[in-house]
């Protein structure tokens, strides 16, 4: 197959593909990079200011500096890969050294990734129409959730994990109570109120979180930031994952017994403000 | 300068400065791949079969599947760097592959990193001499430090953020009890009994500490693995950490409180067995 995904690697137009990256990358042998996701519709990454913004953060929050906005590369990745609908990918990571687990006094220039790809049918598109089915899992990373960085082997873990158990994902306690999704914040519905579990360390402050607390009390629904125990998962009216790529999207089942009556329809009403705001 | 680590990439001999590695590689993207350092006393490296038999139950652990016995490639990446004395470092990353957080039902093939690098000066020779300096962090990490996989972001973290506030390591504590050092284990001494925390998922099961545990016995000292509170660090008679590379080191003082009397006699007696054992 032909390389076709367009990167810029440190601002170098490359294939992603063919793309090779030194060995002693601080990424390659630490996991020391932050990343970001975007969601590119009708040619436009949405909510780009959001995503930056927290790109920074994470930044801030593992002390790598001297990077600058990345604004104007995500439009020309988006613009050399001809994408109307798509994702981009963002990750920069300190940089390359020999091996040692500190970076004091380590004057290191970051790698940054960018790479876009286009969604001929959308990803989650199955998903949306039928919803997930998940299980419970311990949640068992680190006590800085919120920092958006690429030591994920534990999502990827509990994501596997769930998918050889015959479910499409996890949910995730801490303690006995809802944090997240493998790579997705979570919303509860009972009795018309929605609940999702408030800012910590423990979650990452999901952009598509923020805009739908906001969206959904502005479309007159009661929002709440509660916690929410594991057991009153099971008796919710409805429960939906939201992240950039898979919008909204219904979990019909957790640890085998049905939540509500099917595709839920408040994950379809959160899926659809996503999507009017972003194509507005 | 000269490129002159040499390394086995997938069983290539290449030289480390110069190896690439695919930026789709799973270790870049979600530190999803796990790790072994031995160290090489007068040209063999010391306890070859333990390292193994742990770098097998990581890859166990994190379902990495179809890597052969290793040892041999040990061997000849030694002799390859002409090493006397110093240490080898070996990757292994689930593979490459689109990224996706889920592995489940990817078949694909590891990629193995081992290089050697010599000391020609022991690395921690003043640390020997001197003893350390630390600070006690809440230890960030996830559930299964038991499993030595390139997550190592809180690691990196924590030790740089010691290094920042002028002291040389951190001492990790979770829920008021010591787990361990940022990439160490911990022996605390008090009227003559030594203790080390016990195995549990809170921390690595190292070479050195179960070879001490035994060494120290036979040569007969008093070792319990029992918890070991965050304040009893303070009146400790003698704190010191052990790991392959720095062997034992005496840390002579804690959050600012001088600990014991300058170096230890068992940190000098802990690495003095450990010499005494490689070099036979």
């Amino acid at each position: 197959m032909e390389p076709t995904t367009r990167a810029l690697y440190n601002g170098s137009l490359v294939f992603l593909d063919e793309l090779m990256v030194p060995v002693n990358d601080r990424a390659y042998m630490f996991g020391d990079a932050i990343y970001e996701v975007l969601r590119v519709y009708r040619k436009k990454p949405f909510l780009l200011a959001h995503h930056m913004a927290r790109l920074q953060k994470s930044l801030d929050a593992i002390m790598i500096r001297g990077v600058c906005d990345l604004s104007a590369d995500i439009s020309s990745i988006i613009a050399a890969n001809n994408i109307e609908e798509g994702m981009v990918y963002v990750q920069v990571s300190r940089g390359a050294a020999p091996r040692n687990h500190s970076f004091y006094k380590l004057d290191l220039t970051p790698n940054i990734l960018i790479y876009a790809k286009p969604f001929f049918v959308h990803p989650t598109l199955r998903e949306a129409e039928e919803g997930i089915t998940a299980i419970t899992l311990d949640d068992m990373r680190w006590a800085r959730c919120d920092i958006k960085t690429v030591n994920l082997l534990p999502n990827c873990l509990a994501q596997s994990k769930a998918q050889t158990l015959g479910v499409d994902d996890a949910l995730l306690i801490r303690d006995g109570y809802l944090t997240e999704g493998t790579s997705s914040n979570v919303f509860v519905v009972k009795d018309n109120v929605i609940k999702t579990p408030p800012l910590s360390h423990h979650i990452l402050p999901g952009i598509r979180r923020a805009f739908l607390i906001e969206a959904l009390q502005a479309s007159g629904h009661q929002v709440l930031q509660d916690s929410i125990s594991k057991e009153s998962l099971y008796s919710a009216d409805e429960v939906f994952i939201t992240s950039t790529i898979k919008e909204a999207i219904s979990v019909v089942a957790i640890d085998g017994k049905s939540i509500g009556h099917g595709i839920g329809k408040l994950a379809t009403l959160a899926r659809k403000l996503i999507v009017d705001a972003a194509v507005l």
